[in-house]
């Protein structure tokens, strides 16, 4: 338990996208064998074998839960498309109290189909939340808004930076509403410093995996191991130690080389490149 | 000269990027068919007529030149790469000055082969810009930061937002240092209502390309035509007007599917996207 390895990796979480292929149970087996003491947790693959059957794999195997990923997808104008969103988002806030995890990652949405209107879709997200938030912190979970890189503004996430994020997050409690900060959403921000500190109170998850170039043909694909790319994992991590954020930091990639690579050697070079780029020297 | 379609394209410019094949006097050629009034120009293509004949060309075409594109990549830590990179861009300076623009398209530069120095990137910047502005201002040149998109942060320009290239643009005279705007780039930010008004007086180049998705597979060739994706052009175009910028708007579009078109219609496309998309109803 106080060996070196175990210590340097006490805040290492698995987010099962990083293994696409493993199912629920198999991710929590592959931590344990691991040696990863927490797991970010999907709701399709939690879906797949409930909930409550969840919940006892993950405390039978002693694993945190840093997170369920994930609600969200707000900007529908049509009212009967935004009330389906709603329902759904109040499903994922229950899964998450009865995962036992504070953070509900919510990917806000993009653009409605032919709408160019992003103030607009920008402003429905703030009316969802302002409904959503209460029924979460009620619950004890946390809205971990996910800013977004601008690669997907149009079709995934309107909120595009940490500070866009904040200054929706800042209208409600943070007891209901926080940030997430993910390196690869970040990273190429002028204003990150400033706004990690600002963060401060409000980081409900921190998320790593790396700029890769030349750019993969598919966006939603072209996350990289750390190390392969061009972030600097060690700087973005002690800003965000530095604004008081002490919980999980989890690995998520969208690879489709990692993906098709061996889970367990995944996880080895995960937790080498960890040590080396994330917690080591740069 | 006063008609109608005279006058609602009197500000309308072809980057020559937009149609790759044509040489700079087929383009010239084109934009005087297409009775469109400027041109903006790149090195390459004026390179292989030279800088004297080109002057003739436009000026006896009657066309203006609206942006000179481009210098740049600034970021070089080797004393001998920076020593390179600053003549070369003294000598795109004296291109523009001949070639009778006062607008220098600048694309910083990436992080450098193997960096991960994001900030140190952005001060080396910095400190070639003061280097080559009062050289600029001389020659009465401006050199017109373009922010990029985050897509381009790693490979191709580290300034990221139209708030990070007035900061630094600000350290100058507006006759020195001004900034490019470019719908690509600049669509996704949730700060760009304030930043293009606290850009008044230095707005040098304001351009105009969509958004496409599903993202196209490379990177530097996906951007679309006006209207074939998300951006709110004429929300833009209004924000612009509104800080004062009278000047030319170029359209560049660098897509693989409108370089292999016909160019002559790609003109006319263009000229018709620019009345409905840009000028008219969003």
């Amino acid at each position: 338990m106080s060996t070196p390895t175990a210590g340097d990796l006490s805040r290492l979480s698995l987010n099962q996208k990083t293994i696409e292929r493993w199912s629920l149970p198999q991710a929590v087996e592959g931590c344990v064998r691991a040696g990863l003491p927490s797991i970010g947790v999907w709701r399709e693959p939690l879906a797949a074998i409930g909930v409550d059957r969840a919940r006892r794999l993950v405390d039978d195997a002693g694993l945190r839960v840093s997170s369920l990923c994930r609600g969200g997808f707000l900007t529908a104008v049509d009212p009967r498309a935004r009330r389906t969103a709603l329902a759904d988002n109040r499903a994922a806030i229950e899964e998450a109290a009865a995962l036992g995890t504070d953070t509900l990652v919510m990917v806000v949405g993009g653009l409605p189909e032919g709408s160019r209107d992003l103030p607009g879709a920008r402003e429905r997200v703030a009316e969802a939340v302002a409904e959503l938030a209460p029924y979460a912190g009620e619950r004890g979970v946390r809205l971990a808004l996910e800013p977004m890189h601008p690669i997907f503004t149009a079709d995934r996430g309107v909120l595009a930076t940490l500070g866009g994020a904040l200054d929706l997050a800042e209208h409600f409690p943070a007891e209901q509403v926080a940030v997430v900060i993910d390196t690869f959403h970040v990273w190429w921000d002028p204003r990150v410093e400033a706004q990690i500190a600002r963060a401060a109170g409000r980081i409900a998850s921190f998320q790593v995996c790396d700029w890769i170039t030349p750019f993969p043909g598919d966006a939603l694909l072209s996350r990289g191991m750390m190390g392969d790319g061009h972030i600097d994992f060690r700087r973005l991590r002690e800003l965000v130690d530095a604004a008081g954020y002490t919980g999980d930091i989890e690995v998520e990639i969208f690879n489709a080389d990692i993906w098709a690579a061996d889970p367990d050697s995944v996880l080895d070079l995960m937790k080498e490149r960890y040590r080396s780029c994330v917690l080591g020297p740069k």
